[in-house]
């Protein structure tokens, strides 16, 4: 029973959503140190982040090639309204082709490299004939008159060799990943996955699957965080339910936690005569606070026996939202992953009201239009409305309401 | 050589984006058969999508509970401007209370269930004294009025149980699973995983980490595609680089396609007179066409050995182009997952031109204040502009040009 410790600190100032954010990015610099990288095939790197930047080892494209199938040319040569020209040996493509002797005109495909000489691809449709001779078949070709340019794509006209392409900390998508591969690189330095232990608290809760006695209610948090940390690239050890006994608690959290990089707990940080995690954590270097967010107020952090320990509320939505909150920007910041979710501005589909001395994180829907509508009240315990909202809505610390049509901040979840 | 098909193809009408979206949704039907799903615990589920309606057991909450620490009371105790109440026992955690008798108060935690008789909730904060008393300690509070319900969360506030709380083909992100957690349901019956046989193709093409001779390119399609494939939540077999050799390219098919649902190829799909896939294709019910649209506009569609088939064009802009447009919405479509993307409003940050034939689709930077920037220009090759973008910019048929500052529909990658 720790009574006078929850009553004591109810009178205590809240900490503001800012102040707490930097608190979370400075507990995890720790797990930022040397060594916590590794090197892995392109594809397996998806959803991590380079440790450091990339300098393109080669050009994209590495040699001049043709953007159109059609006839390769010197544009001199059509200069004057066009011109009948010889037809070439085609260029082949992946070979270095043979350089364009002037007044002829060389087949080229898309792709292929443009042969010394040439300046130029004229489109087959432009073509007088418009289609590729038979193999071997020789002949004159119509071509029109060209600016030299025309349908070429020059060397290092994507990324030019020497050039940093990437920087220290993007996030590896599909798009960076096809970019290194593009310049022949197989591999990327990442930083290694963060392992958290997941805690989940309450002599009340019982695991999905198992009968519910009256009073009692199912772990939603486990599972909800599980997911989004997992989304978010960590790699989840899940202690199982932990009851409200602080001994047992720190027994666990010793037990299961010498394998975590991170420790997070729901419930058990309130100002209730119950709370395990603030009982248990009572003699280590861990703060419980209250942030002036609206929901997930009451936040413990510090550490055990050395390990960054967070603890979040044990509403989902109040769990759910200081992850999104605190945690996930911690990581996008030091690691380059998750990545970081990209703030929108929306326009309110209808009013709402909100405490002025706290940050209020509202569920919604975006809709194509740019509109947000409300999804459930404000209540934390609303995980049927979370489970149908694609955002996060914030109303800042000092907004007490906000009229429809006003635009508000929305992260897409 | 195939100089007669290619010329003679360049002269047909293009599809609209409309009517090959359609169709390949309409060679997909066929992997929505009966049989495809399978049973997983939650977090394993995440990325699917639910293939029924999911019913609630369980009401949410499953009983009235506290929203606050505080005590339990009748309202009509302290109806009158307040009243001194004496001290019940408190309301344990994960129990049925006893019925609260009147005239008294019991202490109650955030979460704990109403005892039968009370109907409200006064926070400890407005409570004289404002702290609970030691465990055992008798007594009187002073409490002021409260209005019945007062922090008090119904029964099935959140979730009535038999409603149905997810529709089939649902998406199952944290917040849907958790929702499942909290119902106490350990599992989800989900569409399975679709098995798709990736091959990119060219002579020219060599695998990143190998040596680059003149005229040859790295492949970055592969791990491009293989990525955005997997993040999409299909299981990617990778057949290597195909030759562009029809009957080893018909081999390859054969042998690793056995085992996939799906083949996608890139490259030779278009009027070049070495375009494997369409040599390979030339008996096979595979129709290859053109797309108005750019880039992505050559498109191959059918089936080969029963397998449903799609040929994409080889550069990789137009493969991964081809993907966002016609693939990855009609598994959305046909299967829940991957989860949509949203379309968004943008507003340019400056003018561009585009074919008016044809539907562009342009890569761009999305800010924060709803502007979107153009990244690189529109040619298909420019894959280092691709991974400095967060959204693919859509510019419909019919339009010619935009200025800055007009809106444009966007898709965040």
């Amino acid at each position: 029973m720790t009574s006078q410790h929850s009553a004591g600190h109810s009178h205590h100032g809240a900490r503001s959503v800012a102040a707490h954010t930097a608190a979370v990015r400075q507990l995890l610099t720790a797990l930022s140190s040397d060594g916590r990288t590794e090197v892995l095939p392109l594809v397996q790197a998806l959803g991590r982040a380079l440790v450091d930047g990339v300098i393109a080892p080669v050009s994209l494209p590495p040699f001049a090639n043709s953007q159109m199938d059609g006839y390769a040319v010197r544009s001199a040569d059509v200069s004057d309204g066009g011109a009948e020209l010889r037809i070439a040996a085609p260029v082949p493509a992946g070979q270095s082709p043979q350089p364009l002797a002037p007044g002829t005109a060389a087949p080229i495909m898309t792709g292929a490299p443009i042969p010394a000489g040439a300046d130029a691809v004229v489109q087959i449709e432009r073509a007088v004939p418009d289609r590729f001779l038979a193999p071997g078949g020789k002949g004159t070709v119509q071509l029109p008159a060209v600016a030299p340019g025309t349908f070429v794509r020059a060397t290092g006209s994507d990324v030019t060799a020497g050039q940093q392409v990437l920087a220290a900390g993007t996030f590896l998508g599909p798009a960076q990943l096809g970019l290194l591969a593009a310049l022949g690189l197989p591999e990327a330095t990442v930083h290694s996955k963060i392992t958290v232990l997941l805690v989940t608290t309450g002599d009340e809760v019982v695991e999905p699957g198992k009968p519910l006695a009256p009073g009692r209610i199912y772990d939603a948090n486990g599972t909800l965080l599980e997911a989004a940390m997992t989304q978010a690239g960590l790699r989840v050890l899940r202690a199982g339910i932990a009851t409200d006994n602080p001994e047992h608690f720190r027994e666990l959290l010793r037990t299961e936690g010498a394998a975590a990089d991170l420790i997070v707990t729901t419930g058990g940080v309130s100002k209730g005569a119950y709370e395990v995690v603030r009982q248990a954590m009572a003699d280590e270097p861990v703060e419980f606070l209250h942030v002036a967010m609206q929901p997930g107020g009451p936040q413990g952090i510090g550490t055990f026996d050395g390990i960054p320990l967070l603890g979040f509320p044990g509403n989902p939505v109040s769990a759910l939202v200081s992850f999104e909150m605190f945690l996930r920007p911690a990581l996008s910041a030091l690691f380059g992953s998750p990545a970081v979710r990209l703030p929108l501005r929306a326009r309110l589909g209808h009013s709402l009201s909100s405490p002025a001395n706290k940050h209020q994180v509202r569920r919604g829907s975006l809709a194509p239009d740019g509109t947000v509508r409300l999804e459930g009240g404000e209540s934390s315990h609303l995980l049927h409305a979370l489970a149908g909202s694609n955002v996060l809505v914030h109303v800042p610390e000092g907004v007490s309401a906000l009229g429809a049509g006003e635009e508000v901040e929305v992260w897409m979840l």
